[in-house]
Order: C-alpha cells, then structure tokens, then sequence
C-alpha cells in the first residue's frame, strides 16, 4: 500500500471508528441476522467476541417483527431456502417501515438464478448497505454474470464502477470487500488497506464482516453518524483485529480463534496504529 | 459467592455429578438434538467432548422414532423453521411414549410469536426438564413478556417463582441460568455458582448446557438417579469446566476452544474441589 | 499396524497422493457440497484449509445446475429436510449429466428411515464414490439395519465383503472409515492405517472427509488419475494431517483447531513420512 492511503483526511474516518466501537460495547446493539448456514455460528460469535448482541431470528412471522425492533439487520443471500427467502423479504419490509438499517450480502449472486432473482427484488427495497466481493457487486449492478474468474488483485477497482452506480440508483453504502476495500455512498469513497488473506482462507470471514456493519449502523444510527462512516468503521475495525489475528496464528484454523479473541480486545489505540485508509470526495 | 452456598448439603450433589459423569463415559448415551442451526455444530463438539454420543435428527418422520430410541433428548427452540416445528412436536410425542427424559429449551420466547406459542404447546407435554434465562422462564411461566432488558445479575432470584410455578405446573425440573444457576422440582431448590462470564460471549453457551442436561438424564435414568440431581450435575459439571477453561483462554475464541478440552477432562476431583454449590428442601 | 501394511506398492499410492495435493492447491477444484446442517461451517474450513474452493450450494433449482459446473459435488444426508432431498436428487442427476464425480455420505442409514430410503434412491444413480463407517456401508449393501452397536475396531474388516458387493454393483468405489480405512473398487483395496481416535471426537471428522474426497476427485479428473486413487490419496492426506494435528492437540477443541491449521500445511514429505498404507489387487 503506498502513502496514498496515508494522507491526512484519514484521521477523521480513524476516530469516527474508534467513537463508534467504543459506543457499540457501552450498548450492545441488537443485530439481527438471517445468514446462511455454514457461518451462522461463525457470524454470531464474531458479534459476540466484539460487544454486539446478535439474535439469528430467521423464520417467517418473525424475521419482519424482530427488523422491525432490531438496532440493525443483515440479509445474506448464502443459503436461500425457500423459508430464507420468505423471511428475507419479510425482513426488509420490517426493517424498512421501522427505519432500521440494514444490509444486503448477495453472496454467490451471477450464476446461480434463485439467489440472483431474490437480491435484485431485495435491492430494490434500498439496503441501507450492500455488501459483497467484486464479483457480487459486479453482477449485482448488471455489469457481469459474477462467479468465479475475477482475480482477487483487481477485484477492488475493477468493481469501482458498479458501486458507483449501485450506490446512486439505489441510496445505499455499498462495500466492495477484497485486498483492499472500497467503501462509497456515490459521494465520497473510502479505501482501507488493512486485513489479512487468511481471512480468505476461513468460511464467513466476508460473511460476517456484513454482521459487523449491521451493528455498527445500528449504533450509528443512534449516535448520528452517517451510514457511510459506520460501515468503513466496521471494515476498518474487523480488518485491524484480523492483522492482529494473522500475526500470532499459524494457520486458518488458529487464525479463526485468534480472531475472535482480538475482535474482543482491539481497542481505538489499535485502530489509530495500524488503519491505511484513504477517504475522498467524488 | 457466600460461604452460604457451602453447605454440609452440597456433598451429596457434587458426589452424584462425579458418579454421573464416571457413568455416562463408560456408557455413553445416545443424545438426541432438535437444536437451533446456529448452534448445531458446538452442541454436537460439546457432548462428544464430555463423552456422550450426539445425534441431531432433527426431521419430521425421523424424529419422533429416535426420540423413541435415544437416551435423552433436547428441542431447542432457536430458529423454529416449520419443519423443526413438526419434529419437535413429533419427538416430545415420541419421547414421551418410551420414556425417554426431554429437555425444553425455550430460545428467546415471548416477543417472538411463533416459538412462544410452539413453547406453550410442547410444555403442555410435560418435558423432563426446561433449562433458559430468566427471561426465557418468566415468560413461559407467563410472568413476562420476555425479551431483553432483564438484568444479568438479577436473573436467578427474579425468575425463582416463576421456575417453582413451571415445576409445579408442569412436573418438570426447571433451570435458570446465569451468574447462578438454578434449578428446582419444586420441591428442592439447588444453586450452582460456577461458570464465567465467557459462556454469555461464546454462541451456544447456554444452549449447549440443555443438550448435556439431555445427556446426564439418560445415564441418570439407566442408574436410578432423580432427574433435579441429573439436570444440576450436568449444570455443576459444565460450569466447573467453564471456570477451567477460562483459566487458560485469552478471549471467547480460545475459551471455546478451551471448554471443550475442560469438557473432555474435566474429572471428579476437579469438580469436587471447584463445587459452589447449595441444595435446600423447600 | 503390522509390517504388511508397508509393503512395496504403498509407494504408488504416496506418490499419487503427493502429487494430487500440489495439483489441488495449484488449482483449486470447485467442491460443491450439500451437507448436514451440524457441519456446514466445518466442511467448508477442511475445504478452505486444505487449499480446495468449497461452495454449500444446497437449494432446489441451484444444486443440480451447480453440479454441472463444479469439480466435484458431495451429497451428505446427515440432516435431510425436505428441501434437502430435492436438492440431492437434482445434484446427483446434474452431476451424472455433466460428468462430474460425486461422492455419497449415507449418514447413519439403516434404522432411519427417510435417509435410508433416499440413499438407496442416489445410490442406484450410481455415485463415483461412496463413504461411511461399517454400519452404514453394511446398512447400504442390505447386510445390516446399521446404527449403533457394531464394535469400532471390527468395522472395517466386518463391512469388507459390503464395500466389495456396492462397489461391484453401482461402480463406485467405497470407502469404509474406521481405525483403518478401506478403500475399494472392486478391483483393488487399500487400507490406510494413519489417523488418529481424536477424529471419532470432533463433528464432522468424517463428513469432511467425504467433501475432501469429493475435492481430490474434482482434480484427478483433470489430470487422468483414477478414482480409487483419488479416493485414497484424500484419505492418506486427511489422516496424516490427523496425526500431526493430534500430536500438538490437548483434547478435541484444540485438535479441531489444529487440523485446519495441519491440513493447510501439510506437504507432500510429511505424507511420504508418515504414510501407512496397503494396497493389492483381488
């Protein structure tokens, strides 16, 4: 990462983050998740380990009911069953009539046409967030049929394009995860350096980033910060934890472990030390 | 903890949950789960870590027969899709038509209509044992309406009337717990004061705790133990590795990597020396 | 194990096995899974660990078009919903049409009776390779009701006969798990004495082998190698891994975590070291 992504306007992202974390662990937001499930254990200790209080409230006559009170919610696409996708839809509504935020991971989308067809219903109802690799914001925004073949190097810029445009046709943040991560909300883009390829190597380490967003802009939302910066705070303070991670694991069994202990003590000195983020205007 | 919950009493159940213990991994029993898809796999590593031998059937058409089978059985109410709904109502048929000791675990009722009301109707088959937080059991009792809000550290005493009107209405052991646990029949009242705060960061903590008690009341069942003692030694085993392992761990990573290595060598005598533990006639 | 589990032809297979996993890892074989909910997350670490690219796409209307397209596909029924069961059928058929081999865990057949009946639907289809313990590899081939009681340490020898008649009548080879694996087309058996008692304590210790295989199929396809040896070189790979985690592990939680981390490490050397094979012609 060059000193590009060290300039100055960095230090207001860093302390927004630091804010933000501090205020999530003061008061656990409630964040309410209907993921898949290979990493729905994984999801919820990751919110736990940090200071969240997840609830995986995922059926239908109570996925709608719980957006609806919920600080934040999380939609992943992973495994849609039909009870899923029922309690997907259920749940946006909820969320949507309430105004709690929310955020949209179309994992996989592209290729395979069940969960293609349910995020483009989902997107409409404008997530408050979208998250996903570049593959699924490509194929999200119409640009590419997704899968595999994108090489993770070029994932984040490649993808810069469609989230710009997913962000301006829908109001949402959208999150392009990968080697580095690009934030934007069509008016300012955010780029964050941090993180670790074994976070690649452990199944939901993109998974649960999109829980972490739901809870910090459930605490944004009470504490007035812009959606925007909830969500590159989120980024910003699961990638500094996985470096952490990386540095005393030996391997992507370890390093799942390592990760949960240091989303549980990553503090704002941490974050200030190690963020590489570049945030600009459009 | 007082030197209250030191009795001349507490030998008598520390000596039961040692033998328990020394039983069930000489013969481990067949323990049947119907629990929440957030927790299946550590549930699972739980009960095969302390020695027991996990089988979660948790479909309709097969869940009824093996609740037939099995030594103990757990329903967990966690994500109640329509078919968990069916199984559960199927295997509290089964198990009660062999026999078989049940344990209810009431996730998360009252705000969530759908769970409350499967709740009502399972508790109306009388299960063996029900094991939640004092929300949970407040609202089962219908003294509460559920949820959150309730204090962590006011749980055990505030829900004790209500786990006393469960027992008595239902012929079930009733467990709450939290920084104490406890348990009753209605008849005797036990409270365990191991554990650590580490279980309330880890998923399943608590839900794991209802699959051993489900454990313990198969062996106690083949060794004519009474299910109070069964359902507080599983408690008191639990717990007693609970503190072990948050001895060694360095985050809620590495304490459930910890917990279940404490599980699978956790032996009489630790538990003996750990025990904080008070039995009364009521 | 005896020296005539070391003799000459062990060094074929070695060699097989060292070169399938640098091929793996080269190019990583899209390893489709439907597997039960217990080990989702689990699976999908071995997968990631190992170096394969695992995708738990599990839904009616995805499973069969995704079979089409991936490298290799397992069909685990531990936990068979309704939804499950559509999906298998439609992957099994999806795979048969594109040519993609495809393993079949018959997860603890024999007394149940939904999976039972299911797998006898899917083996008639005609799976590339076939993998459980003796009781359910007897229950498959109609010698036994399966389910517990078949002592562990007979099993691989007690389900030979089994192994040899499935193999003979559906084409594919079995792999029967136990202390020693046997692993057998019809034409050849291997037994493969590495492994370690701590794999029989973790969920999903076998059901991940049966996605591993499933990998190793997905990537002898593209380089000529048979399946038996596929099959076995999955085996050799998984079980030496399990020794090495073993020997660093404190009990179960910590051996789970350090599989992962010895599946990502292990090399091709450590194989040749420590592998304890036999293979012969019938």
């Amino acid at each position: 990462m060059s000193d590009r992504l060290r300039p100055e306007s960095e230090s207001t992202l860093v302390a927004s983050a630091a804010e933000l974390l501090s205020a999530l662990r003061e008061s656990p937001p409630l964040t309410h998740c209907i993921t898949n499930t290979v990493v729905t254990g994984f999801t919820a200790n990751v919110l736990l380990a940090l200071g969240a209080a997840p609830a995986m409230v995922d059926i239908v006559d109570e996925a709608g009911l719980f957006a609806g009170v919920a600080s934040g919610t999380l939609i992943n696409l992973g495994t849609p069953t039909p009870e899923h996708r029922a309690a997907s839809l259920e749940a946006a509504a909820g969320a949507n009539a309430a105004g709690t935020p929310w955020v949209l991971d179309p994992v996989a989308i592209g290729a395979l046409p069940v969960r293609t067809a349910l995020a483009h219903d989902l997107v409409a109802s404008r997530p408050t967030a979208i998250r996903g690799n570049a593959s699924e914001i490509l194929a999200l925004a119409g640009l590419s049929s997704g899968g595999r073949g994108v090489d993770a190097t070029d994932t984040t810029d490649a993808a810069s394009d469609a989230a710009l445009a997913l962000a301006a046709r829908h109001g949402s943040v959208v999150a392009v995860s990968g080697p580095v991560d690009l934030i934007t909300d069509g008016h300012r883009i955010v780029r964050i350096a941090n993180g670790d390829e074994l976070l690649t190597r452990v199944t939901g380490g993109g998974c649960a980033l999109g829980a972490v967003m739901a809870a910090f802009l459930g605490t944004a939302r009470t504490t007035g910060v812009d959606p925007l910066t909830a969500v590159a705070s989120a980024s910003l303070v699961y990638t500094v934890a996985a470096e952490r991670a990386a540095a005393r694991a030996a391997g992507p069994g370890s390093f799942a472990v390592e990760l949960l202990d240091a989303l549980a003590s990553v503090g704002p000195r941490d974050i200030a030390d190690a963020a590489r983020v570049e945030e600009r205007a459009l």
